[in-house]
């Protein structure tokens, strides 16, 4: 027995730095997160309520049906509404074991092997990994910091036939966000060359500007993904959903039925409860944290060498540049972790060609920790990196 | 946008006539669930009670290292002792969202596409339709009632060259067992033949004479998938395991961590708490009521025309074709639920040639409602099986 040719993709450093993270916290070490993105918040009071209820009730809690529990498709429409004023059938939503089962269903159900998709680097590890194992081809666009770690038509145009684009806004690790001028010159773009869109909505409701604008707004053909997982705090309830143009939904579910069976049944549960008044003003409350976070990132890292900091106009990540700190962020990483206990995540992650130059960090929790790490930082870089 | 030939698959009937009984009972209906593998049962008291306590703590349930918890990875090793008397690494255990995600692990970690997985009919549908989906090579063996509806090392050499093999003991919809020979002429065989076995064993446990034996007494040089769903009740908890070579672990994790990031965190609390003595007592008091379904179903059936019943060593189906009674097992069981309230799995989900002319039949319920699903059933044929 020995490893498939297609499974030897890349580790998600992330979760490497993560589980050497909770192996020091395991042996008493106090270790500041900042590698994962995860809030540091559980999931909001009316979705473990919710849960807790079930647990006590008479429901075995077994198998749901592929698509999902109607009353959280019917939910999941709703936030459509509040959110974008936009009216979406609920037949059209596909409950999901997280934005992960969501990206798996989109590359198996919209292409086949050897199609090309693009995306745009910096990016979220997991779509090319997904990609490449699936048997689809990666069209890397590498974005610049000036067009804000976006793709463009102009960078579409060059990079050859495409069969579908992959967008994220605010995107990770960039947090850049596809406004509506830059988003619908995306859409009317890839109409004309044919070219399908999924988008990744899932840092949606996280933003310090300007909402970001959903793909929805702009056209129904298009495959959107999202999750109960950032903005309502539940990563580790594995519960997302995708937006699909209606005559997808049937291949889409006969693909769930066979790859997943349902999504976890508690958690559709606790995403009914998320979706309540008082879950999305709990996941509301948490944005005056993050803001004050970013804004004491924003300040501090230029000062210690940091450099081509991204503009972060949403989501809850810092995306910089080690500017003379570093030569490997690798190393950078292994050493911040050893040495001061602050875990964050190599730009390796983001970017397989720039990324030995770069770092994330995430700041999806309270000040105090936060501004912990940052001190740990300035003493790491005050120290001269050690290794 | 169109969907893609490889999301071409047939649907899983079982789901979509679960579906069907769903909307039924929405509209007030009584239906005998029996389409579903899915016991009437919720978790056991023990493992409701960790995530409830879980829910009321201060962890944050976010995600876990994507080879899961290590308490659960300890406490899934002990099960194998108590079992089978065999000492298995933690660190070769990998859980999983269900057994459905082995199954995608597996396939992708081990085969690249165009190789070549052979599969025992009657068989499990997700196990071809997840393969075709992966770019893999299904190799149909037709098995037959003589052969107890399991491979043999005489049918995988009249199948050609090989990469894989998947067995399943106890077997779905079959119930077969594989005993101490027929297993270990297997092992030998694949181990000759340069054939990896991928051994589904998550209905170990449920057995009504001999325990099935685990290919893991054989050899080490596999790929044992199991779950929580079956023994110990929680199938809507999507939280499975899998036991695989220490060289095939890492492998597996940079898959888990890219397509998953990790099973669901209060899952992973629960199946603790159902590997707790108080969960496994729980668990194996069902069997009594299982027993007395099956041999009501076993007494039953073929007085009222049903023909080849398979033997149901374990498990909790049963397999049985409609002898005289309909020439299209889709038409019987659409008749069956319209006109009585019963829901079933026509057989085409498990054999695509010979399934117009079987059905599954699920008894993990109270003996009441097998009764009764009896009463009805008969009922039904009285009457002519009206279309």
């Amino acid at each position: 027995m020995t490893p498939s040719k297609r499974s030897d993709i890349p580790p998600f450093y992330a979760l490497d730095v993560f589980k050497e993270a909770l192996a020091a916290e395991a042996a008493g070490r106090d270790v500041i997160h900042m590698e994962v993105g995860e809030p540091a918040f559980g999931a909001p009071a009316s979705a473990r309520r919710r849960i807790a209820e079930a647990l006590a009730g008479d429901s075995t809690l077994g198998y749901t049906s592929g698509l999902g529990l109607p009353a959280l498709r019917e939910a999941i429409a709703g936030l459509y509404q509040r959110r974008h004023g936009l009216v979406i059938d609920p037949g059209r939503i596909i409950v999901t074991t997280g934005s992960s089962a969501g990206f798996q269903l989109a590359f198996l159900s919209l292409f086949d092997a050897g199609q090309r998709v693009a995306i745009a680097d910096p990016s979220y590890p997991a779509y090319r990994n997904i990609l490449s194992v699936l048997g689809l081809r990666l069209v890397r666009i590498e974005a610049e910091l000036e067009s804000r770690y976006q793709p463009t038509p102009a960078l579409l145009a060059e990079a050859g036939p495409l069969e579908g684009l992959l967008i994220a806004s605010p995107a990770n690790p960039a947090g850049t966000v596809l406004d509506r001028a830059a988003l619908g010159a995306l859409v009317e773009h890839c109409a004309g060359a044919g070219v399908t869109i999924i988008a990744d909505e899932i840092y949606h409701g996280l933003t310090y500007g300007p909402a970001a604008p959903s793909v929805l707004e702009f056209t129904d053909e298009a495959v959107v993904i999202n999750s109960f997982s950032k903005y309502f705090t539940m990563t580790g309830w594995r519960i997302g959903w995708m937006v699909v143009p209606e005559r997808m939904v049937r291949p889409m579910e006969r693909l769930a039925q066979n790859l997943y069976i349902s999504a976890n049944h508690a958690s559709q549960i606790g995403g009914i409860g998320a979706l309540e008044p008082e879950g999305e003003a709990e996941a509301a409350s948490h944005m005056q944290e993050y803001a004050t976070n970013r804004q004491a990132l924003m300040a501090a890292l230029p000062a210690l060498g940091f450099s081509d900091i991204a503009p972060c106009d949403g989501g809850f990540y810092v995306y910089a540049g080690l500017g003379g700190l570093s030569a490997d962020s690798r190393v950078f990483c292994a050493g911040l972790l050893r040495h001061e206990g602050v875990a964050t995540t190599p730009g390796l992650d983001f970017d397989p060609v720039r990324g030995t130059g770069t770092l994330r960090l995430s700041f999806a929790q309270s000040p105090e920790r936060i501004a912990e790490g940052i001190r740990r930082i300035r003493a790491y870089v005050e120290a001269g990196c050690p290794v």
